[in-house]
């Protein structure tokens, strides 16, 4: 296999920043891509191992065109997650003062993050959008824009210093990563993981989404992420992206995917992977009944049961 | 009240459109603003009456903008809405050949809708984003980029040509608009009516989420729309808004709209408003026992055992 890592690039992006905090990426190629979809082919194609690409943040939620693109096509699988706090730099051409800036630029996933700052501090500024943050700094370097909200790193790359630092209008904003690859094995039970998997309902019905979230609540299973992304076939027509805690290997986990591998038209196994937030330590204790050893000790009495012999 | 609706400009895009296809706005005086947050930001000030903006479309799902519009701030209420099917044209001034064509413009929310087709046609072309599709049909007209996609409406208005027409990579494309205004009486139920409101859980427990749809399904409610939206508290933390079937003076959502602002630790009601997909008589049956007057008649019957008449 490949020992190259395809990721969101161009170079000098947060992506790049929060893949460097995976061990294991210290000893791969570390490959730019102009776009998730792009990223995410290289891995399909096998001319990259793993694809590293944001999928979530706290500002905008889930990013619907990672979400889209594990949906569709040929299936990935998730095996690690990062978080990595956002904080802009507004970075300028050394010497321009904040009265010189007419206009702005960052890729458009920045704006809802530093709005209500350039709202307060530049009103007059004219947004114009970027391929990444990273590409909206050196259009600064090139004398296109006046200023680029992108990461402080990205300031010595581009000949930039930072006017601002620390800029973001939500408090706590994170953006999450994930690394994918082709399907295989899942990385381990750590005690403090997560399972993806997409959701296609039946039909649509009262009660419908309600019975597929049962699945999960019945098992005592806490969901960390549900957002909804249209199936294509017209207005109103959703599947559902899960995060799930818990690891694939749990039997609670394992028994809500048989329950709705049953019940849904389709299920997608999206990968069960550590959980960045939490230590296995800090994982909030399972619901009465909800560990493995009570789902053994009740499949063991069933079997009884059958037997005759309880 | 000033007899204006505010609507996302510039003119010639969609939303003007389908702003045109309701009859009270024909008395009104039409005015573009620049963005989502400016149109409603002048209904809250007074300035205009409503505002009409997208809030849903069949590609892109929830538009983000919009729903965390009317998630925060000073309360609006939704009044009517629009279905608009979306098919582009590629606009190009005229002479332009497909193969002269080498950089590209629209809205980023076109991206999606157009990205096959232009990987078939023009798998070398430029992408950049433009403030709206009619400023990319401008920007053409200026020479900027070479060919825009917009409504085929926008060529006569910017003196381009439809090089192409109908392109829209998912069959069914659609966009749903609203209607919004300051919070008033909810337009009278018609038979085929959409209920939007926004709810925050008390705590992020298993099953919270199951418990909550609960009310709706337990009253025999289809949900039409669920779609998360990031509190600002951090990854993971979500508020939900969902359209539910059926009008607010209906006792079934009456009694789960209680239901839910018992349950929640808060609930936004977002208005009550005619359904554009069906009209009354082809609503699909209610389920038994949640109609009307099978609700009045339990009422009356629990009265009846309460006074022990029963």
């Amino acid at each position: 296999m490949p020992a190259s890592y395809a990721y969101l690039g161009p170079e000098g992006t947060f992506t790049e920043v929060a893949l460097r905090t995976l061990p294991e990426a210290a000893t791969r190629e570390l490959v730019p891509y102009v776009s998730v979809q792009s990223a995410l082919d290289a891995v399909r194609a096998g001319e990259a191992e793993a694809a590293f690409v944001p999928i979530e943040n706290s500002v905008e939620g889930g990013i619907t065109t990672t979400l889209d693109e594990l949906v569709a096509g040929a299936p990935l699988m998730i095996y690690r997650e990062v978080l990595l706090s956002i904080a802009f730099a507004l970075l300028v051409r050394p010497g321009t003062k904040l009265s010189d800036i007419k206009t702005v630029t960052a890729h458009p996933a920045a704006q809802p993050q530093v709005r209500n700052w350039l709202k307060a501090n530049l009103p007059d500024a004219v947004w114009e959008s970027a391929a990444s943050n990273a590409d909206g700094a050196r259009l600064v370097q090139e004398g296109r824009y006046d200023a680029a909200f992108a990461g402080e790193f990205a300031a010595s790359r581009y000949g930039l210093e930072a006017l601002e630092t620390n800029i973001h209008d939500a408090e706590n904003a994170q953006t999450r990563f994930v690394l994918v690859g082709r399907p295989a094995r899942p990385a381990a039970r750590t005690g403090a993981d997560k399972t993806s998997v997409v959701l296609w309902q039946r039909d649509d019905h009262p009660g419908g989404l309600r019975d597929l979230l049962g699945e999960f609540a019945t098992r005592g299973i806490n969901l960390m992420l549900l957002q909804s992304r249209p199936t294509g076939a017209g207005i109103g027509n959703y599947c559902f992206c899960i995060d799930a805690e818990g690891h694939i290997s749990d039997r609670r986990v394992a028994e809500a995917l048989m329950g709705l591998k049953r019940i849904c038209l389709q299920v997608r196994f999206l990968g069960s992977y550590p959980r960045a937030d939490v230590r296995p330590e800090e994982v909030r204790p399972l619901l009465p009944g909800t560990s493995d050893e009570e789902f053994a000790a009740a499949a063991d009495w069933v079997a009884r049961c059958q037997d005759g012999r309880f």
